[in-house]
């Protein structure tokens, strides 16, 4: 608990963002939280509208049902209006409108009367955590169900209870909202976040709460090196359409690129790795995280779960990690009605973009240079080091000369931070220093780069 | 001693091998048992002979004494048919008829009295094991001695001793046996043993016992892959002859080989690495091991001392490694008298021939596949998942779905079980049910495979 | 302490060579100590006359005041005749006379008077080795000071202090010194000392005298595989001069490379590593010290500090390494007065002498050998192996069969070495044996090879 203080108060510290406050976001989270959003329908729609209020050029694109995106179809579009279980008393003991989480997501329309064995088959709690709310979906076949908390499961006494569920379950379309901000060059990193879950906190608002913040942040920058991505998706189905209707250019444009979730509580930090390991969003994670969270939780990419799952896979292959607070799975409130907004917090949010900041402004950074001359530069005759030579002066200047002896063309900032075992922070303004002093020449990414 | 009881009854639990039990392996190590073999001579081709009872197409070759191979010249052939020491009382105080091991291999004929002492340089015992009598052998320089129990060594009393030894040392032929079980690619995978030594039990009959079987299995099989090599050759000199005979074959086509030796007691299990590690042989040794005796230990090519000295050997370069019960040199009952036929048993027999046949299956097996669509599969709508997405029902599917992720065109199966942590064993009727569902193809072995 | 002299007596018991006693080491060492070498002036000059006197091939150059390399300029010559400080009572406090640290390096002319006050801000000591003259220069910014112990500075009463440097600061010349012991092949290999501090033992004399010492032996004997280029030069400023006017033809024909400095004392024995590592001089550097002196310090490029800095810099990445006895900045006398002709011992100079020595030896013998035939030789038949093949009797021969089995033409011997454990020294004689029986050939270094 005490370093979960301090890391945050190292994090705020960091920052100067005059309206990008973890109040702030916490605020837009609170906006998001009540939408009863899934993989389709009116909720992710409402959710792009308020995400397009922050990022105004966020296109909202719409596939119709049934369409062929890879091995997978675009299934119905899912309408919830009302649904709740009458017992023999009368008695509203279940109701949608008091917490979406109550209906099973893509629940087919119902309106019957039925035993309360035969409504058991329907019903799910977790008897484990009597007082949560489980989160139950059934996208790819028809079914019905309700979710409740197994205190109130255990209350529930035989007799006739009456079941409505007004949905509609019918071809439609499914949305996912898109925004480039570009940059210097046409290379590009993805953020890429979901927007199907209904009511819950770090595994649903957290991830597109913080990816419209840095949005808005990378917008207000004067200039970028690279172009951002933002993509904003119902996750699995979204991310395959997304994948399917644009993978030729993202398999040519994007350099690294992250899976934003679970970016809002301030329990820990996490990173998983891409499937096949040290990309550059992997790299530029672990030196952010190393930096900002020195204790933060490694997982594998076999501890994947999010839409890594489609952007690492064999063939698409992206360049894609994750930087996270709590990781899905890992968290007892994850998928249940505890996941709520006391779970996130004003700091773990700002925590969360931070980090994610931090990798950016890495990414951003992380150049390769040459040194212009043969041996070591004079740096004494430009003023960059200690004239007189005697013991124990030459400390200072020992991260420069170390910087400059792995200035090869070969090592880029990030391989230098690691041989030398220097922050990467540490390393940005001495680059400065030494392309004022024209020492450095950039090589360039293949020649790509502006 | 628990723990060896517990490692073959898994074994045996996982053969169902009519006639290929234990007590039958047992059995065919007891008729080989007390023939006289050497590196040449009659003795090597009975042993070849019985062989061929089980493997009918085995076919005897012949090389003329003083030929010559690489490096090496094929030896004069011995024949021995007596051989015996009498003391000055006119007992045989050591003699030939009773165990072969009392003749040094390749003694040339004698027929002298000598007095204790002269008889003394030609005698060989072990005084840390006085019950023994120790395997000697002169192949390439004229010599004679005999072996004996140090016990009854020290019971010698000075006086005139006759000896005689009725053996041949003349030119003739050099023996080996060979046969090709043939399977749908031209690709090979070899087993070589050797048939040189006389009555010894793991340190030569286990090697052609479990190799005969392995024969005998392999040519039950409905179909194989690889077509598989099983030499039988007198160590070293029989396989430097088999090499320069075929080696340009051999370089072709041999994919993994294994020299099969030291295959029947049931002390423990080893593996020794190829001369450069990580070839198909030694990957499918140490997965097979991994799943058939966690505890089995490793030895380094430092520690090589059979005919992967010469498969192994700069230029040849063939990818054989061992998989061993107790390795050579490693227990106190190598070349001796006291390695003999209760030293090996049924189970440990067993045990050998289940670790190389789970080689072979794990070869067999190991191909590379590449998931036939871009981004995850979808499962559901095959009945490969859980339909209804809940806490806690993903991990039934996880080592699919990890096998999926690494399915990439690169990764062969033993790679991807390393990489996911499952043992092979659990992968393969997984890559059967994606098959039979149409979303995995096999990537060709450059182009060589069916 | 015991583990050193223990250190020493083996290696002395290595060596035998006459007039290369550590004794005669250590002499050579007391010759050149007192003389006031700097960057530039007279003392350089000086002491490579009494180099020359022992190489005299020696060339000495001389690049005039002013001239540009890389990013360098050759500064002002020195030249320092006389400083001292007259305190109020009239008596020399500090005095150049009697010692040459006292006075800052590269001072300039001054006559002057001053009060203690001013006075203090030219004076240089160390609170914490009082008993010690600190060693300070001023090469690059014009400047003027004392050095002294701060014990004695202490004593220092307010007043006026004359101050007179009798020094001369003004266009002259840098010198270096160079000699080339030519070998069989124009494949070189470097040992670059310097010549630019005033009387200090380790962390200046040893260096100059180990590689005169090294050069004396190398031109004593009958032949040299690789050509010998050693290098006396000023530090940093001397070895960019050196690099400007030679880096092709040195980054063609240098194989590998030392900077011999802090040979001298006897505490421990160092090892610095090239800025890529693995180059032929670290690995022979390892493989000398693991037999000299297992217990050897290993320090990073990180922790660099002399001429290897420039040799090992990004673009001139010549194959450069250390080896040093107590490494410049980690011993408490380095740069002080009492890194002394007491500080450095005939049995550490003849340890420096002979760690450098072993691994002139190790590169000379570091062949690359392919097996002459395939499979195993026959060794029997050469005399080379035990003919009677007994339980026990393979261990004498088990390295040369290792180093049979991976002559591949690969593996070179170091890599051999590694590879089965063996002490380098312990394969030479076996490599001989077995090419006097025609065993081994030699695999040409990428055809430079004689």
């Amino acid at each position: 608990m005490d370093t979960r203080v301090s890391e945050n108060q190292v994090i705020e510290s960091k920052l100067d963002l005059s309206d990008l406050s973890g109040a702030a976001l916490h605020r837009f989270a609170t906006q998001l939280f009540p939408i009863c959003r899934s993989l389709s329908g009116p909720g992710v729609r409402q959710t792009l509208a308020m995400i397009r209020e922050r990022l105004p050029d966020l296109e909202v694109r719409e596939m119709a049902s049934g369409m062929k995106f890879f091995d997978w179809r675009v299934p119905d579009e899912w309408t919830i209006r009302d649904a709740y279980v009458v017992d023999p008393q009368g008695e509203r003991v279940i109701d949608f409108k008091t917490h979406n989480l109550h209906i099973v997501g893509y629940s087919e329309p119902v309106d019957t009367t039925l035993s309360l064995d035969e409504l058991q088959d329907h019903l799910f709690s977790l008897p484990d955590q009597p007082d949560a709310i489980p989160y139950v979906t059934s996208y790819y076949s028809r079914s019905w169900g309700f979710c409740l908390r197994h205190v109130d499961r255990l209350r529930l006494r035989p007799g006739a209870y009456r079941v409505r569920i007004d949905s509609d379950l019918s071809p439609g379309v499914l949305n996912y909202g898109e925004v480039l901000i570009p940059g210097e060059s046409c290379e590009e990193v993805l953020l890429s976040t979901y927007v199907c879950h209904p009511s819950m906190g770090n595994n649903e608002v957290s991830g597109p709460v913080v990816t419209t913040f840095l949005g808005q942040w990378l917008a207000s920058l004067p200039r970028r090196r690279f172009s951002y991505r933002l993509v904003f998706v119902p996750e699995t189905i979204g991310s395959i359409v997304y994948l399917s209707r644009n993978l030729e250019a993202l398999k040519r444009d994007v350099v690294a690129g992250y899976v934003v979730t679970c970016v809002g509580d301030d329990r820990c930090y996490s990173y998983l790795a891409s499937r096949l390991g040290n990309t550059l969003a992997d790299r530029a994670a672990l030196s952010a995280l190393s930096e900002l969270a020195p204790g933060f939780r490694r997982y594998s990419f076999l501890d994947r779960g999010s839409d890594e799952r489609q952007y690492c896979s064999p063939g698409v292959d992206l360049p894609v990690a994750l930087v996270m607070r709590s990781k899905y799975e890992e968290y007892p409130e994850y998928h249940t009605s505890l996941d709520d907004l006391r779970f996130i917090t004003p700091t773990g949010l700002l925590g969360g973009f931070t980090a994610l900041k931090r990798c950016i402004e890495t990414i951003e950074s992380n150049r390769t240079y040459k040194v212009d001359c043969l041996c070591e530069p004079q740096l004494g005759k430009r003023g960059l080091y200690a004239n007189l030579s005697s013991k124990g002066s030459a400390d200072d200047s020992k991260t420069m000369m170390d910087l400059i002896a792995y200035c090869d063309g070969d090592h880029d900032l990030l391989a230098i931070a690691d041989r030398i075992g220097a922050p990467f922070a540490r390393l940005e303004p001495i680059v400065e220093v030494l392309q004022r002093a024209k020492l450095l020449s950039e090589v360039p990414r293949g020649g790509v780069m502006p």
